[in-house]
């Protein structure tokens, strides 16, 4: 079926600014987690709070401190090495304008289910 | 820094919900789209709609298709092909629960962005 073209804006659910550096499932983690820490987390708090094996953890770290999104600090604890992240002033900025696209999606796949008050309800929208 | 182990609940960041194939942000448009539009929607309005070229939503449509999360009924209009695509109930049922985590998601980023009350407003969060 096709539709009225006055309905159609366009492009009107392209989410341009869902960053994809930020997208990534694994770098969302990251950085909801650093945003919660702002004075920094190690390595190995991240590695817990993100479910990440060492691999991983040190790839996203990577790209995310490549993208200035986060700082990372290397150094000792005593005598072990020890590695410290923190998100940088222009990181949070870049996450919180990611989030503001990302609840607009929500809102508008929210509004989309109209048909059925019970997802609506699931997803913390009054039904109508 | 170290956290106290207390505070650190195993993998409380790790999202898992956010199933890879509906993630994708191109592929989340177009659900949003079919999510809007129960009774399906032609190739031509999905590619207006997502702001996408034909090489990228016939790639995107062939994953969504392969995961069971869209039909595609492929016919004439007149003379012409005619491509449309629908969301199956399955699909409607796992973009519902991604979507979710999702909300989850900006919940708790929105939360940990506690120390400044602007960022909370400006994700529609009420400051406290």
């Amino acid at each position: 079926m096709s539709m009225p073209k006055t309905d159609m804006p366009a492009a009107r659910f392209s989410y341009d600014g869902l960053d994809r550096v930020i997208h990534e499932k694994a770098r969302l983690g990251l950085l909801t987690s650093l945003m919660a820490h702002p004075k920094g987390l190690s390595f190995a708090d991240l590695k817990q709070l993100c479910g990440l094996t060492d691999g991983n953890l040190s790839r996203h770290i990577q790209v995310l401190q490549d993208a200035g999104l986060i700082d990372v600090t290397k150094g000792y604890e005593g005598n072990r090495p020890h590695t410290s992240c923190r998100l940088t002033k222009a990181g949070r900025r870049r996450f919180l304008d990611y989030l503001t696209v990302l609840e607009q999606l929500v809102r508008d796949a929210a509004e989309a289910a109209h048909g059925d008050d019970a997802d609506k309800a699931r997803l913390g929208l009054r039904p109508a």
